[in-house]
């Protein structure tokens, strides 16, 4: 499936040994020993692919499979066809998710090699096993853990980050905040005297910009997972967990707790709190605090409800007006 | 016109030569051996000068012309000065865009030059005439066409690219997409298999992100035009000739028929069809299919008859309020 | 307080200097040879830091500081604790700002040195004091003033910087607009054969495009300051003193009077006018000119009055229908 020129394939994998990885269970315990090959989407596996179904609608797809075996859910077992040796899980992404990491493992992972063409501080620390690319530069003073990898393409200062964490090119970690006192002779420049704090098994995503704290720091909590094109203003606190779609703005100073899901280009406002397990619909302009648990959406964002509740007022408006018209 | 410390000037050219590139018509053929030294707008156009009118809002600036000549459609000829020179063509702009490219052709036209202080893998293949700035890299296996011209900043992996396609400074192309997994316990990476496909006479604006598919590849089809800072999930088609304004954002496994344009900060969510020709407004937010040919704004976005309807009849209830309140 | 590995503070500064670098009164003159070691916020400042309030809702912290000195308005003067000496002023954050420039003199300030990593062309003029770091690329003809820093990640061309003005790493300056003729068998490109005039004292934070003129140019004003992950397009004129936040997109050709501020993810149409001192809200769409010193907010934007009652209008209706289904 993959292509070979740009992912190595480290199967075949029994389906023993992916039942293992995955905590699934084998439907047919007698093929444990049986060899796949790869992963591959329902409609185009073969027999010695491995695929997975997660949603209802394709179910069309899953009874015709020719896949030679499938992550699924227990209620999904009696839609099999026959032959097809089923994973047994409650969440089947997940399994595939850990079977595809299985066959195909980080491409990112480095050699271990720094480059004769970096450009590396006297004064930098690196760890064991650490990789650096041709023309990364290592400045004054850095850290670099063990097993780290840098490539050239993304600029970090002023940071402390965590282990197992992924920062994409484009990044610009630690810039000045937007901070300055407004002055009709000329704005004067607010020293930015904070940093960037960021976790463990953080990814974040390519053009991504987090700017450092004006005093405070900024922080990014573990596993919080950001896309490309995001702004991340001074001082502003993300909790573990949460989900940042890309081109997501959130300015200065907001707090965002645990768990939270923010849909593609939405804005929140500085200096607000959303609450833990808040949902932000996407190109939501958020301008108050949000509650835990909620649902948001709409520029100014309201809960989903009120929201909802307006859209189908404004359409029975518009139906009535156009009977008056026509 | 143009400051010679950044754009070389190739001029002059006799209005028979421009007439000949740009399949214009002169209106005084006795003219034709008459040599133009530069293009300019009709406002500041001199004698040597080579200027166009696409806009009746511009006939006054017509009217009152000093250009040598003028491309305009035949319409305009009755209004334009004694002495004026017209390249008749029922398309001026796309006139005047070739006669520019012949008075400045392309900047970014590279030496052909490969510099000492790139990196090239020894497993690369670089084509004839291939030019490579300073501190680029090209990784293990990479192929590279004739008459390619590399720079250092942008970031293209897992990518396949047609020809006469340009990618600005800053794109990031073939990153991981944003596929994870959901986890109480830590979101789960899911290994995005696929590339991007891009076809040929391409534009991708600066620090632009195109992540490669999770396994089906993403692709941006032929002469398509993507402006800067634009986000395009794993998964998404685009077709032929497409527009893709600023700071839009595509969420995966979207498909955008041929001659699609969306203009600035409109963002489409994931999975939908939007037809071939449609138009989709800026800062629109998609959430449904777009049928073909059809112009959409808004967000939620809908179609244009029904938002104007909806502003309309706001509009008329705020009015009447007013009234009431006063 | 600021992480000593990432900031050097260039304390003790005596009260009496403090009061001299920014224009305030000290309370308490006998106090002019107290040294002062830092700047920190009023909740958790010590007797050798120096804090501010500049507004009244922090008035609890004010009344309870342990702070040694503090820049307050006098009407603040009442509140203040015993032993707190006040450095009196009517612009107490710009006083602070001017203060903790004193102690953490910006940290991008050049070394003087010239990389022997950089790529700098022989044609290229460095004046004197110019530092240029690793990996940087200084192009045919380029001019650089003194004492000007120049580092490797931003891409800059077709423009002339005025001076003490900074441009964030990822800033992509000088690329071609978005020019061309539309046309069923492939768009062609209109040469862009203007330039990128930026003033003096001006930011431009990471990420930011702001693209050359058409023909003429795109003119960034005098202390104006703009955020990450901005687009401007090409012909845009931005006057002095604006304020531009982050992900915010100018369409081309569009005029932007002096000390205009536009909030974050705002949207402005091309070929429009926005009056000076105007203030356009977040996520706000301007289709139409904007008269100087109005608010505008929404999309489509409207004067700030207009909206409010079109919120305040649909509210009500959505609260009767409400009514109606209970």
């Amino acid at each position: 499936m993959a292509d070979p020129r740009f992912f190595k394939n480290a199967g075949p994998i029994t389906l023993a040994r992916l039942a293992e990885i995955t905590g699934a269970t084998l439907s047919a315990p007698d093929a444990a020993s049986r060899p796949m090959l790869d992963v591959a989407p329902l409609d185009v596996a073969g027999a010695e692919q491995l695929s997975f179904i997660d949603n209802i609608k394709y179910r069309d797809q899953f009874v015709t499979t020719r896949a030679g075996a499938c992550f699924a859910a227990p209620v999904m077992a009696g839609h099999a066809p026959a032959g097809l040796v089923l994973l047994l899980t409650e969440t089947p992404y997940k399994a595939y998710a850990l079977a595809a990491q299985a066959f195909y493992p980080d491409q990112v992972r480095g050699s271990g090699e720094i480059s004769p063409r970096a450009a590396i501080h006297p004064t930098a620390r690196l760890g064991g096993g650490v990789t650096i690319e041709d023309f990364a530069v290592i400045g004054e003073g850095v850290e670099i853990g063990d097993g780290s990898h840098i490539g050239a393409g993304a600029t970090i200062s002023h940071a402390i980050i965590g282990k197992n964490t992924r920062i994409y090119p484009g990044c610009r970690i630690g810039q000045d905040g937007f901070g300055f006192a407004i002055d009709p002779r000329g704005h004067v420049k607010v020293p930015q005297l904070g940093r960037v704090m960021i976790g463990s098994h953080v990814e974040i995503g390519a053009n991504t910009c987090i700017d450092r704290g004006a005093g405070p720091d900024t922080v990014i909590g573990d596993g919080t997972w950001i896309d490309n094109l995001v702004q991340i203003g001074h001082n502003v606190k993300v909790g573990r967990g949460c989900v940042i779609v890309s081109q997501v703005g959130i300015s200065g100073s907001t707090v965002i707790n645990d768990y939270v899901v923010i849909a593609g280009q939405a804005g929140i406002a500085g200096h607000l709190h959303i609450g833990k397990g808040a949902r932000i619909g996407a190109q939501a302009g958020v301008m108050r605090d949000v509650e835990p648990g909620s649902d948001v959406l709409g520029s100014p964002a309201a809960p989903i409800r009120e929201k909802m509740r307006e859209f189908a007022m404004i359409n029975r408006l518009v139906k009535k007006e156009k009977v008056k018209l026509d």
